[in-house]
């Protein structure tokens, strides 16, 4: 009976912080590693976008003004402090109307780079976040998380481990 | 005689004019329809991206405050009046660092569709315009050009002409 007991409160508890995971006022809990969800995002300026055929997903690079101002002017070797760089990302779907069309399906996650070289230095100066999901539940289980994104972005040591080149655009 | 000497006045016109299609003040030529070059559309928001292996191309869509405040809200059935959409598309490139990754190449062109339910009503609302290339060269020869913008975007007609939807975003 005790377990019994003790497993309905944890599945209360769970529902809870489920509810939670976006509050009232439609903050979503804060990454981890203390990093805040920035609510603003979806009026954040195109950088670039990717696929990923090893994963079947597509995405858009948004940045936020200091990002932007860094990609737009070169300054990306490195990035500045307060930087932040956001990838929105998508399964693949097939556009019903366009056969040979690839578009977005269902919402993988949003994840960010933040720049701030003395508060991050331990992981290249960047700090990392990711919510997962429409609902944004926040990724990781502790704040180690962020050695799982560090390890993957060493490729791209040489550029400041961003692997998002500022895209072409006149 | 005379044919040389109007070939080369020709051909020192033809350069003017390509010199001209970016002028002193950094605005293209607009398009053979009247519309004008939107010089803002890189601060403009993200609505969706797509891909398409028919012509190995990818693209982010954005939109203008009108457009964006339609897509958030779901009303694009009809999209209103005062609404541009755009498309930035890239042929495809490898990315040097991620081998399963597609990265935005070479830039093709930019273009636009501007709803105008009165002044396009020829054309489903939309007035069409493309630039091609870095030097935003206005696409058509004459303000017919709009036909076969139309014309392939006739599969969408009951999305409004727009093949866009807009992607989930959190």
């Amino acid at each position: 009976m005790r377990h019994t007991k003790s497993a309905l409160l944890l599945g209360a508890a769970c529902a809870v912080a489920a509810a939670a995971a976006i509050g009232a006022a439609g903050q979503p809990a804060p990454a981890p590693n203390g990093i805040d969800f920035p609510r603003d995002y979806k009026d954040w300026r195109v950088i670039s976008v990717s696929d990923r055929t090893d994963n079947h997903t597509m995405r858009v690079i948004v940045g936020n003004d200091i990002a932007v101002a860094a990609a737009r002017a070169g300054r990306t070797s490195p990035w500045p402090d307060g930087a932040v760089v956001g990838k929105v990302v998508w399964k693949l779907a097939k556009d019903p109307l366009w056969q040979a069309a690839t578009v977005p399906g269902e919402l993988v996650h949003v994840e960010f780079m933040s720049k701030d070289s003395r508060k991050f230095s331990a992981t290249g100066g960047w700090g990392f976040s990711r919510w997962r999901g429409m609902d944004l539940q926040p990724y990781g289980k502790d704040a180690s998380f962020v050695q799982e994104c560090f390890g993957c972005h060493s490729p791209a040591k040489a550029q400041d481990y961003v692997f998002t080149r500022p895209a072409a655009m006149p």
